[in-house]
């Protein structure tokens, strides 16, 4: 809201004094958003009228691309001066996106020990907590008193990411215990940390995946989740507001997976080649598996000449099974999503979607057999009990795959949005059309 | 893991010591599920093993139906003792699905200061920031140091559900601004609040939708938002845990919408009826569509008896734009739900939408007219060529309709997953097959 009206008046930078104060005074990423927006010439200038501080905030809000854009424009030691100040899993996401050489000369000029932190973290694989783990955290040795602790704390970094939960390290660095801030608040000065600490610690390992993490973090309402190396020793922590993007960004693969998107990360405005590229393979691939589906049926064509009422009643029953397709794995795919089921829920679920799809497979049956019944001329009434025959046999089979199929890929420890809707209609379709006109052609022959 | 491990041994309560000592080692949400999962008259017995305080944070776990079977067995006073303890937004969940008796009861053992706190978020609309809000905060005076301020968060009850961050409000209870435990700790004793706090505040009204609620709280990285009412009093937080639930249940309606489940909220392990009743009015909806559709279809019986290679033809056609439309749709809805797109990007996107469209439309036209050219015998070769341009025609309309479509909702505020899939599917049959059967005959009348 802030954000439009500064669009709206300031669009042309005309006033440089009153941009810098109303820049300084919106939150960060209202900041970053009005920049993004700017054109390329004008971010630098822009971003020049940011506080110190405030600049520091706002870079770690805009988009990569305009990061690196900026990175280019600006004194090569302000730049130095943010990307020293940026929070390490901030850093190693940018670091990712920037060409190599740039890459090297801003690591040359970070302090080591960011420079070690922003290493540590690249050197972990994309999608696993040791990625999106930041290396800004509180650590306690055990031996501290409450008091002591958190003058311990007051005298860190201010840029700790969250300075809410400290973490008790051995002499090791093996992570032993954690604390809350607010334990050590409510806790008399001269408590041991270790009697207040509590020893059931819920942490990661470096290399599990950011869905796990996000499933944890949920689970047990933490804002903060220790990450450990292969030796338990303390590495990083992953932070909440990490966690939400995860989930988010969770959610919007297994809609778009579920739906024919491959990898199912497009983003509403990628560009149209970027868009073409993720959706065609699938729509393609279904025509191939269409092919087979179609010259199983092409020997059928007499049938249909002589039966044309065929050609109204399979769109209905592919249009129909797929539906139900559609809806039984959202149901289940979401559900393993999130965590509300697991594969060994498999034959309850398989159970109760066996029984819904009972109920529904003889309703559709029902309508599409009176249908067909209307549409037939009299001599092909027969049709309609052989339409709603087929209708319950592949909307049961819909119910059935739908369940089956993700739970048998999550077994294998693969995605189970990996079954995305146009596969299973395609597949449905030629089962039912096959059995469909199969049928009506051994009836031909039989009563014809 | 360990809820797994619980499970398999102590299914029997064999040994209560034992069980005993297990459940109050567990993480409260392991414990509640653990006990979710036992037989009903079990879960008494295993509740009273839990200590007093551990007992009350399980409680808060437990899904509400087992919390109201817990509160017909226990007795009343251990009752009135953990529905007191409850936060309050948890309790005004609870007492949503008692029946009105039971809370009447309830409600007269609370103290007045919770009974009052219940009925407040009570009187809110579900879905608001005001249901899910809780009115357990921490309040400070203007005019108190930071010394002061945190001596008073020391002697708050220790069940504030966060403090890690102080709301500063005036003699009138109006918000005026807000403090980080985080400042605090950083800032000298003698340091007046009004110093160190920022007036710039981001709070909801009571009335703001969850949604809009998540989408700030998601947006400016916080872990608490405060809600106030109309008349800029403060009257409750929303806490981060709260937020990935709805941003949850957000994605999960979007997914579930999409694919046709009515209101979008069904559990994978819904009872059958429950699921039946949410899937098959779509269903059965779209046979009534279709029933339109059909009867146009109806009259082309004879074209279709002519030249039978069109029923293979028209599920491949209606497959294909069908697919399209589940992706496109599902990249829109997703973008809107995440607030990566607004209403305003209409143009922009429904142009990338066109392009990618175009791109997609072309290459499946050429693979159907393809195929047709296969499937025809010679004499009917010129089929192809129409089956080609319907289904980029066909194509087109699907890119275009599930970028406007979802668009023109959330513009008229409705919900952009309202247009599901099967929905847009069947239209896109309808007037794919009456385009393609229409210009078949009008073909057969000119050339045949």
């Amino acid at each position: 809201m802030l954000t439009q009206d500064i669009r709206n008046s300031f669009i042309d930078i005309a006033d440089l004094n009153q941009l810098k104060s109303d820049l300084n005074d919106l939150q960060p990423v209202d900041a970053g958003e009005y920049i993004t927006q700017l054109p390329k010439q004008k971010r630098a200038i822009a971003f020049r009228l940011l506080n110190k501080h405030h600049a520091i905030d706002v870079f770690e809000y805009l988009p990569p691309e305009v990061q690196e854009d900026l990175i280019n424009y600006l004194h090569d030691i302000q730049v130095a001066q943010i990307v020293e100040a940026m929070s390490p899993d901030e850093r190693a996401e940018l670091f990712d996106e920037l060409p190599a050489g740039v890459v090297k000369r801003l690591l040359h000029s970070l302090s080591p020990e960011q420079r070690h932190a922003t290493a540590t973290i690249l050197g972990y694989a994309e999608g696993t907590a040791g990625r999106v783990m930041t290396t800004e955290y509180v650590r306690l040795r055990e031996g501290l008193t409450v008091g002591e602790a958190l003058c311990k704390i007051r005298r860190q970094d201010e840029d700790k990411e969250t300075i809410y939960y400290a973490y008790v390290t051995d002499d090791n660095r093996t992570l032993v215990s954690v604390v809350s801030l607010r334990q050590l608040i409510f806790t008399f000065p001269d408590v041991l940390i270790k009697d207040v600490a509590s020893d059931r610690v819920i942490k990661v390992k470096t290399e599990t995946p950011q869905e796990e993490v996000a499933r944890l973090m949920k689970r047990y309402d933490l804002i903060a989740l220790p990450v450990v190396d292969r030796e338990e020793r303390l590495v990083g922590i992953i932070t909440i507001d990490d966690v939400i993007d995860i989930l988010e960004e969770e959610a919007t693969e297994d809609i778009q997976k579920l739906a024919g998107v491959s990898g199912g990360d497009e983003q509403a405005l990628s560009p149209p080649q970027v868009t073409i590229r993720k959706r065609l393979p699938w729509l393609l691939g279904n025509i191939a598996l269409y092919i087979g589906a179609a010259s199983a049926i092409s020997p059928f064509q007499t049938v249909i000449s002589q039966v044309p009422v065929l050609a109204i009643i399979m769109p209905i029953l592919a249009n129909s099974s797929g539906n139900v397709a559609f809806q039984v794995l959202s149901v289940t795919v979401r559900g393993l999503g999130v965590g509300e089921v697991t594969p060994k829920d498999t034959m309850l679920l398989l159970r109760k979607e066996i029984l819904a799809g009972l109920g529904t497979a003889v309703a559709l049956g029902f309508a599409l057999g009176a249908l067909s019944l209307i549409w037939s001329p009299p001599h092909e009434r027969w049709v309609s009990v052989v339409a709603a025959m087929v209708m319950i046999v592949n909307v049961l089979l819909a119910a059935t795959l739908g369940t089956l199929l993700p739970m048998g890929l999550t077994r294998l420890n693969l995605d189970p949005a990996l079954i995305s809707g146009p596969l299973m209609t395609t597949t449905l379709d030629a089962v039912g059309f096959l059995t469909f006109l199969s049928m009506i052609s051994a009836a031909l022959r039989i009563f014809g």
